[in-house]
């Protein structure tokens, strides 16, 4: 359904003039733990989304040397469990969280660290900006984290990370933390203090099973609910986009619109998105491309990988640069231009919104 | 799958001794809207739900007398629009939610009054504890409510509601206001002042449409994502549920378990719940039935409708009574003790958990 | 998708030249149990469906006297199973098929008569176009037959029927058996001589636990490959359909088309066809009413239930009355004129036509 | 579900004795074109499926040859339309069908040959034996042929063949026709006498688009029916079984039994079959593996692709050979025995026994 973006009205509430009467039942309704609606529908209801949250940059030039200096600092081990260091949106007032449904965080590990097993009912991924050397053992199948690689950890697996070599690394967590606990679904167990496998191979068992076009494992019909696969691999991803643009060139569609190609990452069991609750798209737009203006329900957060280019965010501009992070929360418009070829990771709550009967897109092509 | 629940223990957070590196991290890490994650594990994971909502009884007798001195002294009409008093659970601080997912309230119209049309993404509902009189307008389809009907009003539909007799009337609404709140998802139109259609039919079109055990109209094959029925009618609850007690006696499987019959109100385009966001059922038990305990994920709002007995709640029990409310957070036990033929209206998250793959739930037989 | 009907042309064969060295080739074929494409390829390939089946219809005054008389002359039991005669479409060379996919049959069971237990995966229904009496036990429940009720045998459920009154009666008999025999899934296993419970109720237990509308009992939420729903009942559809007809008549979409109600049979775990093979509706038109013209692909039966009317049929006009049969192949085109109210039960392969990706309906609007 | 193979046995008839009256029931039954049940039920109805079809085998050494015979004597074009000569199982009274949902046969194009485009409703793939140089053009994208490739033209895309080289190529396709011939669905229209595209790419546009594994355009959100990845890569497919291999001999879970590596062929978008009528797998045996013997609804067509085995069908050993192919009907016990590493493709009306309810598999560990 399109919608027209509202401008700043606010729902009225009823006006009433203050009696001795009223007050004594505004009283009582305290009293009896009560709230009227008629005091309170323009912070119950609004026109559109309003979120709390707020558009919001993050630099990589800014965490980076933050996640460094942690990594002197700061043991990581049980008890604290991860060297992650959360976006914090200063929208919600402290609470470490990109937006209402997403957290995300910078993870470092230093040379030869482990961080510990344990799982969560929260689904999780990690993505990496740069660097590598670090494998993410998830129940019990060491994945190689790379450069532009996309890695899962859906909900109740266990997992833990090794540093195999003697340089740091650092990577981009997400999770569905602030909606699992806003609904009360979280459950948490330790697991070993070491990874179970402290083996590097180059591609995981979940890979050798899974990673084939079109292929499925005679042992694994039934479908799940999060995808199989853990690691979705860069060379796939810039494949997948370079040809799209070269489908674009040589006249076939191929491209969400003229200059943007992208790919969304799914469950091969299902083709839809890899977790229940987080969706994930690499997007790449050619130098000089203009996306429209788009307002979606649902919050967002984005991160440049290659390229420069400039987000429009809720009227304002952002230059933005390698591993730059933006954070577009629910109906705030966007859109992106690119100064190069730009190549952007984002991920969001799609899957939430859309379970729920709640999505909404609205396009203004200029 | 079937968790135990875990004791009171918390996760541990990284114990660091504060050195002046360290705080002065700790202010980079605010001056750049981050949040380390190894100081808040513990508020951030838990070992089991750990809801901030507490489980409480609201009384009938408190709440429709409020609702009177309501009628008397607060003006039903734009602005305020609905004269609607919500529950408001003590552990929210403040907020009118019953849960963290869950908007309930009482709502009363007094004679010949006129709630206004408006409509909202927010899905709701209503069920008559007692009384009739009032017609809910649903996209112009006027809609009769009576004691034991459950009545629908999903997301984005106009509706109004308006009392064709000379006696006020009270019901209780259901909605997700709270979690579409949360995930910014909202949005709202005013409709007209007055309802589009007073006519005051014994039924609604929609049943008329509808309401047949297995028959579809061929004109209406495409599945509907909330149900397109909106009343769902006490006679056809109370007889469903005579009939499961009925064959439970002559030795047939019918009921939840021994002297518990359940019903769920559903989609007939896909047999599941009635809206994506919201489940509704009516649970009846012999005098004398015991349930056992469950634990279970996403949290609850039960309606006594007819009949005495007592709720336990987090190792606290309740006696209630016709009308009184009360709220099961996620993950507290519960369980229901008839001390006669015992009736209650139930609705919660359900779809929500499910939907999103965080369902657990733990029945503990004594 | 909508396809413009072809003429009668017909796809080419290659045109060769008959050679000794070809003649040669055509026997290595044959003795190698090989069939060349380029001489049959209007036989495997056509413009449009061409069935072997040919429109027909069946007179309940031809048909009813011969079950009679059957009823005189053929016991009914073990061996035989059923006193069943089949409708044997004359275009199929002696199979006693109305069509490629359908079976249906007129079923008699004399005064006290029982047909035995048995089960096969093939699915089956019945439908009364006249009389009451029998029950049909499925799987130990008792359902009573009446005038106007569609009653469910979902395959390997076994069922026998059995006459608890001292007056005859038959009835329409709808089976998936030339598919499932052309498929090659088909088991059978005996059952008891007589009914496994020779009670007599009203109701039976399975509509005690399903037919209320939009309820589902809470101990069966897993959904059903077939409808758990054994009978539904005549004064439900005859409800659904005059409501239609008045909904028409106030001005609300409701029907099909003007002057046309129609409702679907479905499973109310699904909102889907009741059995995976076989898809059962029933139309009423208004006296003077007229449908366009459809070319459907796959084939159905009708059985006009009440009134007289015109059904057109590959351009032949027959006048039919109560119980008249008449079967449509696919792609042949059909329309309707009702003489009077008009009222048929329909069934057909729909389920099967489109589960597998080849539904097409051509509407032709004079 | 799983059912125990039933002997000989056959349903028994009625057995009645033949008076005047009878038989002049019959002859009314025959003028009316009705068919009495209790003398066909031995028929109509058995205890587990008995197929008309037979096991057979077909040899590549034998196929080849007439293929090239048929070559040098039957042009290619329209009229006829494919050299395609289809394996007649010699249950089946003549008719060119390998059983009676699956059309199988040899196709071969000479040097610089074209098959003229065309489409039909019915589903199609081929799958390359031996040989390249073969372009199949998809909605006008050329689709290279090579050994090991599986290739799709689901139903209504026009499709036609060039041969790019100065050497003839075989290979096998896979149709739908007796199903759809039989229940009623085909529909034909003739394209152009040329491809539509005549380039010779080494990989296809669909595969530009689509093959990539997780990976999904955004620019194609919506399921489609059939894959919409035309070709299906050896290199990919005998990665995937070769890992399977190798991560059994690791002890992790991945193979279908011990020995027994396979895949089945999915469409991207939903994880499931490739087309709603043919299912298509791949399995490679180590040397020395044996198979338990399996019961399966549906039939199949298995073929060499590499290595030497033998096939238990029926009860019958045939020693089988690169490109043998062999057709196991309905409910006809089978095993392989594995002489060396032994491939073989596989495909089957499994997604028309699933769809329709019918599935069911016995297997017998010795």
């Amino acid at each position: 359904m399109t919608i027209e973006a509202e401008g700043v009205a606010e729902l009225q509430n009823a006006e009433l003039e203050m009696t001795p009467e009223l007050a004594e039942l505004y009283r009582d309704f305290d009293a009896h733990h009560l709230a009227p609606l008629w005091t309170q529908t323009s912070d119950v209801l609004t026109f559109h989304p309003r979120s709390e949250a707020v558009p919001f940059v993050w630099r990589w030039r800014d965490l980076y040397p933050l996640a460094e200096r942690s990594g002197e600092l700061v043991p990581v081990g049980r008890g604290g469990e991860r060297r992650a260091i959360a976006l914090a949106n200063p929208g919600l007032r402290g609470a470490p969280y990109a937006s209402p449904t997403i957290w995300a965080a910078i993870q470092y590990l230093g040379p030869r660290e482990t961080a510990p097993e344990h799982r969560h009912a929260q689904n999780a991924f990690r993505f990496v900006v740069e660097g590598e050397g670090v494998w993410t053992v998830v129940n019990g199948d060491p994945v190689a984290m790379r450069r532009g690689d996309f890695l899962l950890t859906p909900g109740w697996n266990f997992h833990g990370h090794h540093n195999d070599t003697d340089h740091p690394m650092a990577w981009i967590d997400g999770l569905d933390v602030p909606l699992s606990d806003y609904i009360d679904v979280g459950f948490f167990e330790y697991g070993t203090e070491r990874v179970t496998d402290e083996a590097s191979p180059d591609v995981s068992r979940s890979e050798r099973l899974w990673a084939y076009p079109g292929l499925r494992p005679l042992s694994a019909l039934d479908d799940r609910v999060s995808s199989p696969l853990s690691a979705y691999r860069w060379e796939h991803t810039d494949r997948a986009l370079t040809a799209q643009l070269e489908l674009e060139d040589e006249g076939h569609p191929a491209t969400v619109e003229q200059g943007h190609a992208a790919i969304r990452y799914v469950n091969p069991t299902t083709g839809g998105d890899v977790m229940p609750t987080l969706r994930a798209e690499f997007h790449r737009l050619r130098s000089g491309a203009l996306t429209p203006e788009r307002h979606e329900v649902g919050s967002s957060v984005w991160q440049v990988f290659d390229g420069r280019g400039t987000f429009v965010v809720g009227g304002v501009r952002h230059a933005l640069e390698k591993g730059d992070l933006v954070v577009v929360p629910s109906w705030i418009p966007w859109s992106i231009e690119a100064k190069s070829e730009f190549d952007l990771f984002r991920f969001n709550d799609g899957p939430v919104i859309e379970r729920l009967g709640f999505a909404r897109t609205l396009v203004s092509r200029s």
